[in-house]
């Protein structure tokens, strides 16, 4: 089942106690990180979230407050001994940074750190057996990635004593996980349904990063289970949220409208707003099913 | 008055909610930073630390726990909108680094920031109106600079009321702040006392930065009102202290002994430690005037 923590919710100045941005994205056997915002390995501490399930990070754009915590928390793992290779996917100008961090200090990672590039073309970016990734162009002051992230797993689960009272043999499973039937040595025709249980439906989390309000992504984002959109500005400030690059809960809400996303989930608030219920009735005065990111707190999809 | 304000006592892992190291000197007009571990200015946030006040930063070295909240902290001051000039000390790569840092997000400063590369040459190394600085080198894994900041102020202040009674001129006052008598136009001479308040005197500050035990500092921060020196161990890791390049508990405390320091502060304690107590009572079987640097506590001088 796929669970997104968010760790850090404000815009780029922290205040009120908010953190620059960071999300977690649980699927069944790993983890990703989404940005990596100055301080993220300490509220990593914090909210209990293991460095060692996590072997992917996706990095939107190289404005400080989504990356400045990278290179702390890949020197965290070195340090506490990790072996297993890490994958970096980032604006391509993170790679030589990331080298000089290490070349000043005179660190030798123990892990293979494999860094990718983020092409400027829009679609798939990569795939693994429990998830696959596109990632569509945003409309911000710098290069700026949104991704969306799939998981992938069966549609049915072997069921274990079912299986053995007919007889399947091992080779069959992927077949009867995937939907098909059994059909036995004698050609008798088991159906699906007899020998597995039926799966929650993968789910889809899209990460529209930082933007201006622009429909360009909406084909990349469609249907999603939840759509995380930026709200920096209330829909009052629309036209420094323009100006800025950025958007407003209206705006948010517009796109997960338009892209008939299921859930929405709101964040990247200014540092100028203490209190956050206004994001949230704005946004659901478009979008009724909106939840306000909140540091700490997962969401279930 | 000197005082410190520990922003950050843990070494290179955060735990317990312990951060990496930063430490704020406040002097009467003017604040100072002493390096700048991720999160610091979260940490200035939550004790109260005026961004506005600080016009130099001392970076000790390249390890990332003690500079990798830098880039985070001088993005939030062009946000703020600060137009006041910045320096900072720190090893050479990290002018490299900055830059990196502010290309890769399109960056403009709206201060002029002023990098000095430190020398590998001990001794002044810079004075202002308020204090000066003295660098010295540690025995670090990589390059590592200690300083010692002394106060810079008059030995006596004016005391207005007196001065009008004496008709002393305007242009007497600084031989009076030094010390000096005043001798009126007929030839007659006033002590000084008489015109004068005595203050309290310059008080001085040594940074020892992360090190082994070594005594060759010792000639640079003899008799300072307090010593900061880290102990990242107990004495019973000596071994595991010195292939690592830093101290115990005891020989920071034999530092200060030899040193002649009034005062000694301990920190950068290693991750491995949930309790610091015995860090204290260790240092003071040795040097019974120790105290123990924690978060957001301020040592006055």
């Amino acid at each position: 089942m796929l669970s997104v923590t968010t760790l850090g919710v404000n815009s780029a100045l922290p205040a009120y106690g908010r953190h620059p941005t960071s999300q977690i994205l649980h699927f069944d056997n790993q983890s990703v990180m989404v940005d990596c915002g100055e301080g993220t390995q300490m509220q990593m501490i914090k909210y209990k979230i293991k460095r060692g399930k996590l072997n992917h990070i996706f990095i939107s754009h190289l404005h400080g407050d989504h990356y400045l915590g990278l290179p702390g928390l890949l020197n965290s793992m070195n340090l506490t001994g990790r072996t297993t290779d890490i994958h970096i996917y980032a604006p391509q100008p993170l790679e030589d940074i990331l080298t000089m961090h290490f070349k000043a200090a005179n660190t030798t990672l123990h892990f293979s750190l494999h860094f990718h590039a983020l092409p400027l073309s829009e679609g798939k970016l990569m795939e693994n057996e429990d998830f696959e990734v596109d990632t569509f162009l945003t409309e911000h002051r710098i290069e700026c990635h949104g991704f969306v992230f799939r998981e992938k797993k069966y549609s049915h689960s072997i069921d274990p004593a079912k299986v053995q009272a007919y007889n399947v043999p091992y080779e069959q499973y992927e077949t009867l996980q995937k939907g098909g039937d059994f059909i036995d040595s004698n050609g008798k025709h088991i159906d699906n349904e007899l020998l597995t249980i039926a799966n929650i439906p993968p789910k889809s989390y899209a990460y529209c990063a930082d933007t201006r309000y622009i429909e360009s992504f909406i084909p990349y984002v469609k249907e999603v289970d939840l759509l995380y959109h930026e709200t920096t500005y209330l829909d009052e400030l629309r036209e420094k949220a323009y100006e800025r690059f950025h958007s407003t809960s209206k705006q948010a809400a517009e796109i997960a409208l338009k892209s008939n996303a299921k859930r929405l989930l709101i964040g990247h608030f200014s540092s100028q707003y203490e209190y956050l219920d206004a994001f949230l009735s704005e946004a659901r005065s478009v979008f009724a099913n909106t939840d306000i990111a909140e540091e700490g707190k997962t969401f279930s999809l």
